[in-house]
């Protein structure tokens, strides 16, 4: 791993204290310095797992902290931005928040860096003014996060443009990452995307890792196992 | 018109007191009970008018009951909607905020009817499971409304699926409004989207309407004159 | 049914002479006065049924006589259109050959009317130039067929938009009918999605009927029953 | 350059024998073994130069044995396969094609290799059903080729997914070529998309270099010139 490469890796939730503690350990060992994990979990279905909220953020801090790293995890709620900067040391906006212009506003009135997730038919003008939405009151630490769009192909979940990491990287100022767990929606394909989209300029990689992938409450097709993400590590 | 037809009609946002005064003075002339008209406006551009706010409604307000008309106006932010309610008798849920839960379960909590507005991406299935976060604490008086999607065709705004119609009538218990001002963008394209809508089983339209439609603050190009919304009701 | 809509009706392939008389001679009774059906098929899957080629021509054309009606079907290549137009009276080029130059050169040196259905992706813009190559060379008898565009829509098997008829009847000069039968994908949205289309503006239809959907050859799913098509013949 | 990497260039176009003869030399001195260039172009717009024809043919075979390179190059009518095997090594399948049976089926008929573009709304499964339309009669020497489907992103002509790649490289047997060049649509990201697409497993790169970009007859915005090419291929 180039010492310049950012990787953020964890589970898609917070689920317990073992699952976060020992995801921890192992990214750790690997050099990942920032951990992700979900405590607010934005669900399409109602009756979905929501996250376990302030205990999440709790043992996600704990965990990060016993193998000094850094936090980053989804705020989805203006009321809930100072309870999670408590917390966490990057924010992230996910993509059902990104056209979110209250809450974006919210945002911006505080200091934390902010891991901006393009919303999921987002135009990249619109991704931009998004960031701006950001800025206005000065908070200029925003890390862009392409995670794909939503198009008619669904062997992936979404869509990875290789064309928007050379557009993002040439025409905007901001570090861009690169979530190819979401875009890829199943593990097997997360490797080759994750090596494609840093070979084509992104800073760096969001992905999903999971001790049992196949008992994960959330996105459990495509958290990569311990075994995989070394052997990812390892490739790049 | 057939009785039975809702039509909510208006500005894209509230201006000041003699535009929504005189949009609402002519459209109650032609039969239409539910004044439109936004006061807090999501914009993509943070410099772009937001809206006049609470001023907004409150002219809103003024215009509708002067004569004898219903407000429906847009709520973006969970910790408005008690300050909206005061003032609208039907919250809208824009389509930046479709996706939004915090935002939905928050509005399950009141009792006022919510025209829910599809996200620009959603598929139908998430468009109904964000119906469903309303309706969890009871709220059943919803409204959906169905506004296009974005794709890869440029001559309208948005892509407006007369599939979408039939599906969502066939297969849902909700009824159905359709927007054609925002899935058109151009207003010469609005009177045939909304007869067709109608014609596939749509219960109403919502639809944007200016005194002066090129100096509009918001949406210029798709918002009828007084005279084209004149003709387009007499022939419907 | 207004004397000026053009109604173009059969099923999607000939299959043998009874399904085709027998449904020429239901249409006919319905005062339908183009008889559909295809002798050529083009089909994603090199091992799906192709169509019974010239022997369809000849029984799709028996048919027609009979029971006084037109013929369309659709020629695929080059080399068979002067075989094709032996048994047509009007040319249908499909969707996958919107796209192809060399074939619509050849289309344009004969005389015949065309029915140019539009590409799965194309725009608008492709689409009438599209028309231009058969123009080209003197044969301006096109009819446009709107059938839909493939977006991440999966309810439907095609996104048939309502703004597409408007645009295209008020800026392009041909005649224009739509295809609601691909567009649903399925029978029961067959009928909302006409009588849209046709409120919109469209100049008429193209549908799918099969004596036996579900024993049809090719997309069963969508095609409507003798009764349903008769029900929906009532209400246009 | 690593051994195994395919790498097909040269100009959207042959325009005359002084242009295609230096893009051979210029080529070949890099290393590179298959020379591209268009005889017969499919244009949007029937006005727009359509290829030299079988002279062009003639220039690019004449280019390619001076520099001891092979030849790929568009065939795009059924009745022209037998000219274009006169002088081409590889044939290619334009986008435009893909979908076309009847074409596909001729193909099959003959041995040399095919260049199989995806079209551009074609699903995976569509593609690999286009290839089993060629290997039906034994040839199974194909090549795909992806070049990005599309989408309502227009910041690239079009969307490059690597999840695509991804998919293609785990579950198809054939080799896989990926065309940054009519993705990017613009030369400047042309690079780092090519770059990404090998990372991700891709067996090698199509792309489009031209003398004088600025003067090609077509797609001048997407080729590289001479330096950026060499640039590009020492990065590799």
């Amino acid at each position: 791993m180039m010492s310049e490469l950012t990787i953020m890796a964890g589970p898609c939730a917070v689920e317990n204290r073992e699952q976060i503690r020992s995801t921890a350990e192992f990214l750790s060992g690997l050099g990942v310095k920032i951990l992700r994990g979900g405590a607010f979990k934005p669900r399409t279905n109602p009756d979905d797992f929501q996250g376990l909220g302030e205990e999440g953020l709790k043992l996600l801090r704990a965990a990060a902290d016993e193998f000094g790293m850094q936090v980053v995890t989804e705020v989805m709620d203006p009321r809930e931005i100072e309870l999670v900067s408590q917390y966490a040391d990057i924010l992230q906006v996910g993509s059902r928040n990104m056209h979110n212009g209250p809450f974006l506003k919210e945002l911006c009135r505080q200091s934390k860096p902010i891991l901006l997730k393009r919303g999921m038919s987002a135009t990249i003008y619109e991704f931009l003014q998004a960031a701006r939405y950001i800025e206005k009151e000065g908070n200029k630490n925003i890390w862009l996060c392409e995670r794909g769009v939503r198009t008619f192909m669904d062997e992936t979940r979404f869509t990875l443009n290789l064309g928007s990491i050379a557009v993002l990287k040439a025409d905007s100022p901001y570090p861009l990452i690169v979530d190819p767990s979401h875009a890829a929606g199943k593990s097997a394909y997360v490797p080759a995307m994750a090596k494609g989209a840093l070979a084509a300029g992104a800073d760096g990689l969001l992905i999903e890792v999971h001790p049992k992938p196949t008992e994960a409450l959330c996105d459990k097709e495509q958290a990569l196992s311990f075994e995989e993400f070394s052997t990812l590590m390892k490739s790049l």
